[in-house]
């Protein structure tokens, strides 16, 4: 199980979110908790919105908590909209190209979870890539294709139904295979200007999901912490597990949800995998 | 444009040819020379036969040169068949999975040159692939997808054919995409038991390739010469560029040609590329 | 916490106790255990004695559970001498250089624990490395400078008395910086011949140190067990966490204590620090 | 033989000159050039000014031209003075604490050269560190430890000073070796402000250095190129070897020299080895 975490609001320096709480991203990438048996350490990603229209990425297939250069990174920069991830390898290789997030033109895409029997499925997942966009893959994750389905599907265009449709392509293609329940994921996916987050899985059991409080409730229930004082009044976190213990702080994403988190708040829509176009 | 060698012989280890020669596999991976205008720096591996069937690979992304790994295993090592390589990568990601030799089975793998307009025939070269070794693919280069394809075509059965049908199809994809020249290669193929070397391009220049005298004749050539007393008769280097510079020491092989090297000497072959199975 | 193994017997491929065991080194390297809040991901070590008088080192600063070259390498070398370490840094820089095990001629060191305030006294430390050995010390790492001190201090003659000189070297230097409790420490010394394992620290916790029972006892003990097999009666492995809960299969190395393991058995020795000469 | 570069003037991308120019940095750390044997391939670093007082270092043991966190950062942040180096490796490990830029406070450090005999000077000119900066050296470079004989020196107070002290005591210290020419060096120093630059060795041959002459001179003598316009007038480029050829816009710097860049242009002073303090 990878952790994720994005960020939309006013510009803050994304070491905030990565170090500094008791149970940062980094923390979350060492230490043990109950619900992690193994770390998050076969590399990490941050990808940002800067001075570009594009986003910047910066990629290591070391474990994060002791990167020198995404400690210096992580509090220089200052960013409105930023994704970073820290991975846990199921099955493919330690490597930058399979670091998240993974990056396309505008968008960026981070996934937690898994697709069973990936070996089965591999190749008729890599077949439906649309054609011009196959030998940009640079990876060799199930995320990273599922990410190229979705943008195969319409991702661009309407996000959660790209997202979808890959979904659905995922479930038919392991009905087919027999496997009895391929799909796990929560994944996170933006263009810069919007967070569109979904939680889902074939199974009963769904990763987590959560996305933060909005800051003026927070600062009416927490009026002497300091760290809230600065956020924007829009500022979002959404996040694969906690960050701290605060109650009031953090929504649970129901599973087969998903939100789209943007300059007007937050807004919460089903998931449902259908079949792609 | 990489540097590759491979030895067949009585157990050596690795180091007499990786690092003791005046111009080394080593010191071809750094030092300037003229046909040579960038490093061979992208990562390198080793592949040897020794207490197992299979072959153990040893493969990194840094460079040779500064590797303290390999210099160490190759002087523990000893091996009376082994293949390292050196590589300039030509566009894909400067990795592990992209390092030669590539390994599948009983088999290595490595290539040196390149396949003009990559880009472009990757998802087709990939769909080729057998379906039950697609997902054996671990990186993104044209060489390993270049070998798959040799599987494909029948390589274990006959390895020199399997290579002609592989570079048949690339000729033919290459020319339905509009590419003159599509394909530049010198290439060395194991079992463990043989060495099998080709050399081959569409056009008119084609990479170099070499293979040693018998130790007898250098024997008498340069009596003096205490590097070759402890080598076995039938003892034989391939190699993309020459180890050292000593007249008669080095045969080429010429361009659409193959050589066999194994306990019986060395057999000479045409390679003319043909159309798959 | 780190974690290291030493094995002494007839020879055997690594792989039999990296990777095999229910709790195998590379478990320990990755997987939660009660007394491991952070895993054992700063890098790795694996020194063998093969065909040479002198060891051969294997270093790499990724993660052990995921790198394919230990994988391959340790199942293809046999060895009837080696160490092998996973590494949990504690303030010093995550690269190979740091990683044990470290080596200086024939001799091996691995260090698991920590010398509390090394900020403060690495430069007497250092200075206190003979001056001709000054510039061998290649990383940046307590366990090493420690290595160093026992070899100024007379290791190569006596490796307890060596390593006894270092310990009441570091306990006199804390002392005399008023740092309550310096030294933390299990370690493992070895010139090929033999191997030197010592537990102590300055206060009452300990990290935990084992040797396995002897092997007729366990055949007699487990007769069913076949992976005791083909162990020669002599083998022996040193732990600092049991590979397997099997019992009467590990021996508690106390507090205090050294062992030393040889041909002819395991001998127990009292170990405390003196004045280095 | 190492490159680096420095840049102060109006906020640019790093990679206009990291990236852009016909013999750009990155160009030079890989393809051949007369006095350059082998590449500049063991790892690279780039410190800049940004948002904070205190300068952000990026470091990578791996070679710049490969690299794609370099290029996604250079072409991300603008910065209005910075550092670059790629390093060749003359014996000391290939590892990020052994890159520079090395930084300390608000100052970094650049050095393209060598001490002669370092493995015999090392001790003494460790026990010459100031012993509470003593264990804030990282790496294993003599690079490492000039720059930390010139803070001893009084760098922050003077840098040229400094650095004239910290080469005295390196040439008295080989002196005393018996060492006949034992420094090289082109060095770069800042502290956000200004850049100093020297280029001194103990015997005849010197590396070069050179700086960019005044950007208006340059738009006189070159008015149609675009590159120059958006330069600021006061925009200087350090170099230890020409990015393009373009005669008129780089001015040499003497053998026993320094200048200072400021924004009051660049003042050139003489560099003379003196006796520490």
């Amino acid at each position: 199980m990878c952790r994720w975490l994005g960020y939309v609001g006013s510009p803050i320096e994304p070491r905030e979110l990565l170090y500094d709480p008791e149970r940062s991203l980094i923390e979350q990438s060492r230490r043990h908790a109950p619900n992690m048996p193994v770390p998050n350490g076969d590399g990490f990603g941050l990808g940002w919105y800067g001075r570009r229209d594009v986003p910047a990425l910066f990629h290591s297939a070391s474990p994060a908590w002791g990167d020198r250069n995404l400690r210096e990174l992580s509090g220089e920069i200052a960013s409105s909209l930023f994704l970073a991830h820290v991975r846990a390898a199921t099955g493919t290789p330690v490597q930058e190209t399979n670091c998240h997030p993974f990056g396309l033109g505008r968008w960026l895409f981070v996934h937690n979870g898994y697709i069973a029997g990936y070996d089965r499925l591999r190749r008729d997942m890599m077949l439906a890539v649309r054609p011009d966009l196959f030998s940009s893959v640079q990876g060799t994750t199930d995320s990273e294709v599922m990410f190229y389905l979705a943008m195969t599907f319409g991702l661009p265009d309407d996000p959660i139904a790209g997202l979808e449709r890959m979904a659905g392509f995922v479930e038919s293609l392991g009905a087919a295979a027999g496997i009895a329940e391929p799909l796990q994921m929560t994944v996170g996916v933006t263009d810069g200007e919007r967070l569109y987050a979904a939680r889902y899985a074939s199974g009963p059991e769904v990763n987590t999901l959560y996305y933060s409080a909005d800051v003026e409730s927070l600062r009416k229930l927490y009026p002497e912490e300091e760290r809230f004082a600065h956020f924007s009044a829009e500022a979002r976190v959404v996040v694969s597990e906690p960050l701290v213990e605060l109650p009031g702080l953090w929504h649970g994403i129901s599973a087969g949800s998903a939100i789209v988190v943007g300059k007007g708040g937050v807004e919460q829509l089903p998931f449902v995998p259908r079949p792609p176009r």
